[in-house]
């Protein structure tokens, strides 16, 4: 079966330009000027569209259980609200079980991944260090093609490590071929800020805030490049939330250090002042690192066109408002640490980035598909549109609006971030693999139809790429 | 006319894959896994062999009054040794005239460019202010397709500008969408530290780096940096050779200044040291910005992997080492100011950076040839393999290697910086507009086939992608 | 004659303790625990109050001719003004007049300084480059005890040199014991902004901010630290007034510059949103740099806390406020640049500094007295209390209040820039060379008795001293 | 009994004029221009000579017992050996015992210290957090005058102690008005890269600086300093041996943070070739953090010149050379971490730093006296030359080399890191509390008649101060 996707204009993290894309076995064969139908083929129109590269979440968290509950969505509502926001492909994080192994932990994993509507691939957390794991991480790599893992420098007693098992993780995992996502906040003097903070009685939503200030954030940051510096690994920041610890970044990669930085739209478009909002909607706002005042914002837009950072995630990691969220109506701290974002990524980050002036076409394609598919060891299969490529592919009518609200969501949650915000800019098509599984705001995608994704090995070439 | 290159690995500043190029009438129509080869078509087989976009030298001085004298190449010598070297563009500078008006000198410089073998543009050079220049600004974008001017810091008497002539260019210019050039040396300081060694006798090669320290360029890069945030302006910063000079780039791009830079191949392999060379070898290395002490390279090469340095020129300034830069042998003030490096750009980046590992072959296409063509206005036509862009392409061949030396050189010149360096990976194939031009080492393209490029406006959003 | 003053509690730069101290011939030539009242001594009783070395203000000028008109304090209000706050030494400018020397330049200011109620010596302002001004550098020195000079680097056409002037100057004032103070604001942009502006229609007060942004001192700053590096030469940089410029100070001294850098009360105590006062009020706030936005004052404190702010200087310039600073009612660029404030440095300077906990008393004690005498060369006659030095003295009652108004004030000035405010701590007598010339908030000393202060030449370690 | 020293020039940290001291009850009572001999005094000729306050180490180990061995010092020799330097008060480290009480712990060390020649105090070490010692830590400052404690950053298992034990340390000792002492190096880091070392073979004293790179110690720093910033509390960074350390204290001093920095002898003169000395000389040069490359002795310098660094203390740990450093002539592991230097401090940093023209008198007078001094409360009995200070003073003949060596020393070692070096300038007396305990070399005073130093609390401006 062929598809022919004609008149579109195909972006890619350099390029733009008009051309009609074969199809052939949900993969890319030809792009050229211009194909005749065939019989054999079904011909989609993108007249007047984008044809984006699918996006690339690497930051979800489906089917996670955390702080006493568990995220709300799973990979059947979570991976249909990624369809219709034109994510093709997700890494989610496992969860680590005390005393399970690494490759257990994976097996479970991939059948909860097994109900996925796209693609999908796994960081596999680790939280608790011995020498098994260290034994693991090539079988990790070599065998399930999991070429990412995952350490904490919060949550002590769940999920921190320390500085010596953190570096020593990190060497091996380098040597590998495996990159680590690391969450950098330092979670002893959180946790005693915390204590202090509910020892006075100051239990609001914004004290989420005050007792992670940015100074928690940015050295935990620069520690987390300086273990890797020694260690001489390749490391991937995530949710870089505020200017200091972006500061952080830029001088290890000026130093030559192997690092790939994220952020987030909510870090983009949201800020601090969210979490003093009224009769405890503040609550919905509530997620680690927290958002920060306004004035960072412009430095994470800088720092992506700069090429600081490299990628943006979503970090979906959903909780009813009702229910969960509320959890912690009298304490901030049992407030569940998440938000939603996975559907509407996209769209955010195409508005507030490339509508508003900020960053161009391909800068959006390079930290929403390419970035990530570098970064994680997914290309060539994904990130780009070029000959072999899977045909993973996002239609986008850039004159058409929209206003985001939680009725319209796939997101299995009761409020969305951005409510009532209006964005220009629609997807009318997602493609996974050549197959049409989104169209016009409907998700017709079969699940169960995700692939899991064996990844390459993380080397310092391609890291060296995925830096631009 | 149809062509095919078959079975080559096409690269570009982002992608990398296996694939067929189908030519029509100079221009990428159609890339695929296979295309059969056709009676109308002239079938070329690139396995084994790399893709490149043809290289895009945005920084060279052909047929160019300096100083006393003249550079050594034309546009019959110095474009034959371009495309031996993989370059299919140049922007090459005017030089002014006292009294003549910028649109005049144009077309004298058109003239000269007559006789090119290979597509050329220029970048008009502004050394005297007057409110006609001001107005012809608008005009030489509009009407000429030049997109870019020239300023210089340094020289003063002959090309040196003061600020606020800097600054009324700067934001004429780009309200004009011109992108201004600016060669960064304090040059005050500069002419005095020279009359301080002469007047001390200190008359050989090596004070040439000694009267122009790098605070003497990072100064004026800042000061550049200044005036073009000042005048909201998009500035490229050109031949940046030292890591403070770097640093002051970071900076811009921390505030969001809408700054390109850009390195040569001779401060990213040479250093200070061949000032020294005994019998006046050294005359040979004489370059402004000088080489720099060894330890810059690493920081250059950073920037270059960090994206803060998006493109590599040539500054392609030559002069014969007899007759020419042996005017200086008793006075290193009168050492015509610079080098060649036209024909070896190419294999010096691939070798130093992509063969030792510092860049990926991405990077490299970026630097030597999108990242100058977005910069620079000849983006989507020039700079990318996609559909619709000209068929300026050159297949590469890594296995085999081949060593520098002036004897086997186009480049009208009695030395070569590189002199006996083995460089790995041999250009086989160079195509502009789809015309092979150059074969297996042997220019066989005619001269006077070069076109020139009326080039487009630079957009705020068309540099931010440059800063990739 | 002798004095004694007993019961006080000395503060120098260093030290706090109480002692009692004898003064013979107007210079300090005991210490002691306890003096007992003698026939021949006059015996101030100091009790419950600091005593302070006299405030040395190395930025004034009085009687100044400058933008078409002149200071409204000449060296008799001046001085009294001066006195009554605490002031007992100064260091005015002189006015360059063209094709005047240096020295004939400062004989005529001597003439002028002879009125002066107090100590009074002169920093040359060189606006005009010559061979004869390097020639008199030394004799200044060596002859007259002139060992400052000031250049502009803003008001082209009036007061600035160029780069290579400035490089000339700064070396050989450096070998000739001189100190360079730096007016360091970008002239050349800030001319083409003024006149943009004003072209816009722009001429209220807010737009002398607007068109003198920070980025214009920092750039300034930054050159002329550059040249002084180049010029291996010391420097001060006058005023610094903004975070970005104190930010350049900061990297200097890292790099081993011989810099000294001052800011003044009004740029610690105000900011940019005076110059937004309704009914030209703003007029009375112009000056420049221009005040800035608030955020900057902490920066400004950190700096004097942390050793990179080493003086406060007054950039005493003042205008009245009815026929001067309302030449500029229509036109914001007509407003004389210039406020007053010698006469309440000391208060301002104390109350926010001390008394709000953001500096020591020995560093207040530091940057309005010691700091400026090391640097200027005035140490070890002024600037401390010890055995030897001048019996310039202040004694200070932290206890009592006053409120600022120029209804009481000495200035020769119809309004104040700090009108209302309260302040805590009065001086109750001031000292100069063992006399008293101010006592209870009265001038009592005769106009006359200054004299003029021939200086030592200015060292590298001397300047070193002065960076504490 | 009077004591009156004549003719000497005092140098204070400010301040430096020729006077005569008289000296009651081993008080400084007065200062004059000339004391008259009298019947009752006993009179001191210090013509040609400097007078400096008596130095103050705050970094001592005198009798410590650490990794398997004890320093060779205890308070008899130790403190002979810095009286002979010139030293007139130390505060040594206690070492903690497991489950002993500070309290309990600080009376063993008075009664160690009760053999002292010169005046001593105690930091409290801390190496096991529990809720017993934030209780003791008012009482250590209230009732026995021990305000300063010590924390590790390194040494796990042994000394370490976690980040939130030390974010609550730090905050209530800063409630307390205690300063904080931060040993900092990651321990987990160079643990594990001590354990990579030797388990490749690489068991040679280099390795030791193999094993403790720069950024163990840099990533350190800017966490403590991160958290001290947290806690809102003063904090002293110890033995500051290189650049990027230092760099994060001028980075934390721009943000506010309180912090005070230590530099040492050795950091500033000897440097990492040391530890490839032949034969297991290398041995005698471990010490931690590690002897640094060349370059950063240059940054010291300034750091100290610039105000960054307000303290110079020895770190004097000595091991005996024969059975002690010998433990680690096959294991750099086993090599006792530590260096003498008590004796030697004054010499180098007056040598190095005055003599060779890199810090003013002043400034020395600052590192070694006064800085000490104010940073740990002190001040305002030691620490500087005025009236009501004890009268520990140094006389000083800056005209008299001698030569260093281990031969001639007090300390019980048998080596010298500086065997060799001639130094300019000799002490020739030493007073302390009036009392001579020093003549030309010779140790005079007895054994025993040091005072235990009751201390201040530590108050924000007063660490202002020291900051100068």
């Amino acid at each position: 079966m062929k598809t022919i996707i004609q008149n579109g204009t195909i972006v890619t993290a350099t390029d733009i330009y008009k051309a009609d894309i074969l199809i052939e076995n949900g993969v890319i064969s030809g792009i050229s000027s211009h194909y005749a139908a065939a019989p054999d083929a079904n011909v989609i129109d993108a007249s007047g569209q984008y044809v984006f590269p699918g996006g690339i979440d690497v930051h979800t968290h489906l089917a996670w259980p955390f702080q006493s509950t568990g995220t709300a969505d799973d990979f059947v509502s979570g991976t249909r609200a990624a369809a219709a926001g034109g994510i093709t492909s997700i890494i989610n994080f496992t969860n680590p079980k005390k005393g399970q192994t690494l490759l257990d932990n994976l097996q479970e994993w991939k059948k909860k991944g097994e109900s996925s509507l796209i693609d999908y691939g796994f960081h596999s957390i680790i939280s608790e260090y011995n020498d098994h794991v260290l034994e693991e991480l090539p079988i990790l790599a070599d065998k399930e093609g999991v070429t990412s893992i995952k350490l904490f420098m919060a949550y002590k007693g769940e999920l921190m490590v320390n500085d010596r098992e953190m570096y020593k993780i990190l060497k091996k995992a380098g040597e590998a071929g495996i990159i680590t996502n690391v969450h950098a906040e330092n979670g002893d003097i959180i946790d005693e800020l915390i204590a202090e903070s509910l020892a006075k009685g100051n239990t609001e939503p914004i004290y989420h805030a005050y007792t992670r200030p940015p100074i928690t954030e940015s050295e935990a940051t620069g520690r987390a490049l300086a273990i890797a510096e020694a260690a001489k690994a390749p490391i991937y920041i995530v949710h870089v939330s505020c200017a200091d610890a972006l500061q952080k970044v830029a001088e290890a990669k000026k130093r030559g250090v192997q690092v790939t930085a994220e952020t987030c739209p909510h870090y983009l478009v949201l800020d601090e002042s969210y979490l003093e909002l009224q009769n405890f909607e503040s609550g919905k706002y509530v997620c680690s690192p927290p958002l920060r005042e306004k004035w960072n914002q412009e430095h994470l837009w800088n720092g992506i066109a700069a090429g600081q950072i490299s990628t943006v995630g979503s970090d979906h990691c959903p909780f009813l408002f009702e229910g969960q969220k509320t959890l912690g109506r009298d304490n901030f701290a049992k407030i569940p640490n998440g938000v939603p974002g996975l559907e509407d990524i996209f769209s955010i980050v195409y508005h507030f980035g490339v509508n508003e002036g900020r960053i161009s076409l391909q800068k959006f394609v390079e930290v929403l598909s390419t970035g990530p598919a570098k970064t994680f060891g997914l290309y060539p299969k994904k990130g780009s549109i070029g000959i072999g490529f899977d045909a993973d592919l996002v239609l986008f009518n850039p004159n058409v609006s929209r206003v985001i609200t939680h009725k319209k969501q796939y997101q299995n949650v009761d409020y969305n971030l951005y409510e009532g915000t209006e964005v220009k800019g629609t997807i009318t098509l997602v493609l996974s693999r050549g197959e049409v599984i989104v169209r016009d705001g409907y998700v017709i995608g079969e699940q169960g139809r995700g692939k899991f994704l064996f990844r390459n090995k993380v080397s310092k070439v391609q890291s060296t790429v995925s830096a631009m």
